[in-house]
This record gives C-alpha cells, sequence and structure tokens, in this order.
C-alpha cells in the first residue's frame, strides 16, 4: 500500500511540473473561484446570518482555499429583498433566504418554505431530500437560473405578540398585525389587516401601537428584538410557520462551472448547515422560552383551540384559492398534500403517539 | 479581480514547480490517505450501510480522491459488535454503528443513542450539536482514543411485533421478547424475558415460537425482514428508543494526523449523512407503513395508556438504579436531564402544541 501511494505521489509531482494534460481534472480541481453570497439577513443577525457565514468559511476551508466565498448581509451589496433577482441574473454566485419571499414572482415557492398547518422541519426534510420535493423546487426555479438547496431550519414558531388578549376568532378583527405570506393572507380571512414591516421597524410599530400584534421567529430571536417590552401576550402554536426551510440558491451558470468536488463540498456544507441551525433555534429557544416566563412575566398563552379550529379552516380555503389562479402552485400543491398526508399517518403512530405517550 | 486571481495563480504554480516551503500547507492536504471504515451493519442494509457507503464517497470525491475511505459491512473485516475496538485499538481508522452497543465498556454511551422515554431525534440533535452534548460523548470516549460524531437517526421506531394482543402490563409477563439496551432492562421489570438476537436470527425466531415477540427499527426495515409474517400485532410508539442516534467514530490518533480541511470534510460530511439518513428513514417508513396496512392486514395497536405509563415509571426505575452504579452514567443522565426538561417545556408549546393544533 505504502509503495503504491509513493509511486502515485510521485508521478502525481511529476506531472504537475510538465503540466501534462492528464492531469487535468487535478488542476480542474485547483482552479479558484472567489463568488459572492448575499443575504436577505441584516448583518450579524444570529444564527441566520452566523449559520451562512460559518457555511462560506466550511467551504473556503475544505477546498485548501480555492472556493472562497464572501457573504454579504441584506444591503450591504444588493437590497435584502433583491438577492432573488441578483443571483439569478449572475451579478453573484449565491444567495441565502427563504423561498416564501419570492412569492410575488413564484407563488409556488411558498411549498418551500412553510405553509400554514403544513409539515414541521422533519416532514419537510423527508420531503425535500427523500420524496421529490427538492427536484420540484429545482424544476421551479429553473426558469431563473437557480438551482436551490435547503439550508437551515428555524423549527415551529411561535404564533405571535399580541397587546390584547385572543379569545375568540372575533377577537382578531380589525388588528392591525405584521405578518407576512399565506399566514398574512388567512389572517386578513379572519378580519386582520396584515402590515409587511421588516423586523427593524417591528418593535416601535408594536411599541407605539401602530400594530397591534406582530410575529417574528420564536422565543430567543423575539427577545432579542425586545418585543416583550411592547406586548405581553405570547401566543403559540406558530400555525402559519410550523417549520420553515431556509434557502440557499446558486446561479445555475456559475453552478455548471464548478467542478464537482466543489459542487459536492456546497451540497453537503448545506446540509450540514441545514441541521446545525435548526439545532442551534431549538437549543437557544428553549433557553429564552424560560427567560421570558421567569424574568419577563410575559404571558405565554395558547390559542383558543376554537380560534385554531376556524385558522385551519380559513388555511384550506386560501390554498384552494391560490390554487385555483396559478399553474405551478396547484401542481406543487398537489405533490405537497399527497407526501403530507402519508406523513401524517406515520406521524400519528410515530411522533404524535410518542409525544402522547410523554404525557400519559 | 480577475488580474489578482492571475498572479495569484501563476505565483501558485511556481512554488509548486519550486517545492518551496511557502506552499506547505497545501502540499500537506494534498497527502493521501487510504483509510478504513468498519460498520456494525450487514451489508448493503438499506439506508444504515448504504449511508455510510455515500458518505465515504463523497469524503473521496471532495478530497480528489486523497482521502480515500474503503468501508466493510459487519463481519467483513471485524466480526460487527467487535468495531469499537477494532477502531480504538487503531485497527482500523473508523466505524460506524450506535453508541448503545457498546454499553458493556461504557454504560454512559446509551445517552448518546437513545433513552427509553426520553429525546426524539429533533431534541438529541439540538441537545449534541448545541447543547453541550456532543463535548460531553468526547469526553466519555477520549479514554478510548475516539472521536465520535453522531451521523444518522432513525426517528421514533416502533413498540414491535407481538404474537398476542396487550391488554395490559400482566400480558408482558413470562414473554420471550428480543430487545436490547435499556428498553430490555426496563422490560425484565416488567416481568419480560429480554433476549438478544442480532437482525439475521429474528425472523426465524419469532416465526417458530421460540421468542413471542420482538422490535427491530421501523415499518421499513421490520416489513424487509418479513416480520409481519411471523407476527400481526405490530405495537407503537416505540417507547424505547424514540429517536436513536447512529455514531461515526474516528480513532483519536488517526484524527489529529488528518489535514484541517480533511477533518472538517468528515464533520461536515457526518451531519450531512446524519439528516440525510433521518429524512430516508421517515420517508420510507411511512410508504412501508401504508403498505403493511393495506397489502399485509396487520394489526397496528397502540400500547394501551396503562401499560405506558408502567413502563415509563419502570424506565424511572431503571435509569436511577443505572446511575447509582456507576459515576460518568450519573454524570451524563444529569446533563441528559437538564437539558431534555427544557426541551420539553419548549416542545410543549412548540411541536407538541402544534400537533394538537392539527388534530383539534
Amino acid at each position: 500500500m505504502k509503495r503504491r501511494d509513493f509511486i502515485k505521489k510521485a508521478a502525481g509531482g511529476a506531472l504537475l511540473a510538465a503540466g501534462a494534460t492528464t492531469a487535468a481534472p487535478a488542476i480542474a480541481a485547483r482552479k479558484r473561484f472567489n463568488w459572492k453570497l448575499v443575504t436577505t439577513w441584516p448583518p450579524n443577525f444570529p444564527i441566520f446570518q452566523e449559520g451562512v457565514e460559518k457555511f462560506a468559511k466550511d467551504i473556503e476551508e475544505m477546498s485548501d482555499r480555492r472556493l472562497r466565498i464572501s457573504v454579504y448581509a441584506g444591503g450591504e451589496l444588493v437590497p435584502a429583498l433583491q438577492t432573488f433577482d441578483a443571483v439569478s441574473q449572475g451579478t453573484v454566485q449565491m444567495g441565502h433566504g427563504a423561498a416564501y419571499y419570492w412569492s410575488g414572482k413564484v407563488p409556488a415557492a411558498q411549498f418551500f418554505t412553510a405553509v400554514p398547518f403544513g409539515m414541521n422541519a422533519q416532514g419537510m426534510n423527508a420531503w425535500l431530500y427523500k420524496g421529490g420535493g427538492l427536484q420540484l423546487w429545482r424544476e421551479i426555479y429553473k426558469p431563473f437560473n437557480l438551482v436551490p438547496f435547503p439550508m437551515g431550519n428555524t423549527g415551529v414558531q411561535m404564533g405571535g405578540w399580541f397587546r390584547k388578549e385572543i379569545n375568540s376568532i372575533a377577537d382578531l378583527k380589525g388588528l392591525k398585525m405584521r405578518i407576512p405570506g399565506l399566514g398574512g393572507k388567512v389572517m386578513a380571512k379572519a378580519g386582520v389587516n396584515p402590515v409587511l414591516l421588516p423586523g427593524g421597524e417591528i418593535y416601535t410599530a408594536l411599541e407605539r401601537g401602530t400594530i397591534d400584534a406582530t410575529e417574528w421567529v420564536g422565543p430567543y430571536h423575539d427577545q432579542r428584538l425586545g418585543l416583550h417590552r411592547a406586548a405581553k401576550n405570547y401566543y403559540y402554536p406558530g400555525w402559519h410557520e410550523p417549520g420553515p426551510v431556509l434557502e440557499l440558491s446558486v446561479n445555475s451558470k456559475a453552478w455548471a462551472e464548478l467542478p464537482k468536488e466543489y459542487q459536492l463540498m456546497i451540497e453537503t456544507a448545506a446540509a450540514a448547515a441545514n441541521i446545525w441551525m435548526h439545532a442551534e433555534f431549538e437549543a437557544k429557544n428553549m433557553t429564552a422560552l424560560q427567560e421570558l416566563k421567569q424574568n419577563h412575566k410575559v404571558n405565554i398563552l395558547e390559542f383558543p383551540a376554537d380560534v385554531i379550529k376556524q385558522l385551519r379552516h380559513l388555511t384550506q380555503e386560501t390554498l384552494e384559492q391560490e390554487a385555483a389562479k396559478d399553474l405551478s402552485f396547484r401542481q406543487v400543491y398537489q405533490a405537497y398534500k399527497s407526501f403530507s398526508q402519508s406523513n401524517d399517518a406515520w406521524s400519528d403512530i410515530s411522533d404524535a403517539a410518542y409525544a402522547k405517550a410523554l404525557k400519559l
């Protein structure tokens, strides 16, 4: 074994010095790439932006500094919500955000982040990686020259902060609430006035009463934003975002030019970041929840059963209406629904049954 | 940027040809490694062995074939349950299995696989990656010259196949059941006679009535083993293994000799395999469950609430007794318990509350 190794190394060395063509794969691999990655997150945004920076650093290190990825937060190179266009047009090679941000252009993209009353992180991973979901996502993004990857998951979010208590669906009527996406559409049906606000403006709006309620992420990020100082009623569960998937997208031309081993580094590092970021959300949310309860005397309240039932009914209505408007939405909805029904049936006797057993 | 790239490349080329010492990191990275990885799984064992083979192939490809890992199934190079010793002694560089297989040598290792009525896959990932669990695991394995990594998770398992129905805890008394680990100890307290049998012998033993019951993995693997032809009552949930973590272990001396970028490839590829393998278990189990129900008319039965309550009580007793016997077990038990209490409190308002909302 050792002798063979020595011969290989010696031969490799000679070929390199001579620049022989048979060394082409090794030379291709040594080609250097300087890529840019733009995100939709604020600078230093914990877990989100930090997770992306670790991902870039890992790849730089694994590639022996031959694939360098410079990471820019939202607004540093392009405005936060223009990362889709910037990567699509090839201005930069990579972007990180969440697919539902692009629902104006690609309504079906919402299924690749989160659907109200839909699958949690575990179900989404099963669907995307092993149930055909990722292939579908790639087909949907193909016309935009984008190759998407799941990279990060917040876990089940919180239902949001409310200045008043919500005791019935009627209490939602007329509320101004910061809630984006399909969740916002469902809330609109319940009489809420859904408002779109970037993270940086939420606290002031809630504190001054410009809005009556807001959802954000979960205990850890919500506490950092100080939302517990602007409202005392913190509702659960986050029915509207039960396990949002974060997305990495790569410009398809840049992707095609990468040697296979660098493609594999990106794919592998994105999957590793997916599980690491989710683990970090869970670990930090559980600590922050304790702090919110014990140090800040927040009221942690469950949405009443009747409110949940009605929101679920309105979600059904919303999904059917969106499906009627857009062919791709309809197609992805079908695939999503079919997988998620099997997933629910399995969860009933695995995760859900186990959760029940812990409480008996 | 382009001009700077050109200069870098030209300089790099010159250094390589001259063999200058400043190129040392690049030369170290090009050093070749031929490693061996032995597993505890049968050859071609789906997901388990296949997942390990993909992991090895990914690393070989990412390293441009400079870190080669030859994978051997259980018994091909060393007996399945000697992988711990083989990696510990440096006979091979890597092993894959499950930490609780080594509970005879390292009682505390069980916490790094699964604990009856303990954390599920999501909780285990949060604890291991971001809650101090992995550091603890590494400390526990240090005296054995092993560096462990989580790599794969089966998700919540099934409770097992029983020839008779289980309507009360009394029905367990006197049963011969194939069930290993802490689950087996708990079952023994309930009057079961726990039996250890390798996978290859389970079907025949159950079919001939040598054993009355067995647990194995989940619908997908259980169906492949044909267990539905040997018993008709398939119980859930798998209270004894709610999200077993599979382990990669690396000999610590071999690890220390690896250049940093190869270490990072192993760490990253193991995390990616962790999420991919779990996703595959979920996706395949949900399909197999449907087949077992529809094509094979298996009785899918829930353990009665009273049986679960008593098993949970006996689990508590078992854990306290084991903790009294071994210092490391006691230490890891404390850390595990403390994290899992926070995890439960958070799950109550996130995952568990969400699962409930889906059923209202």
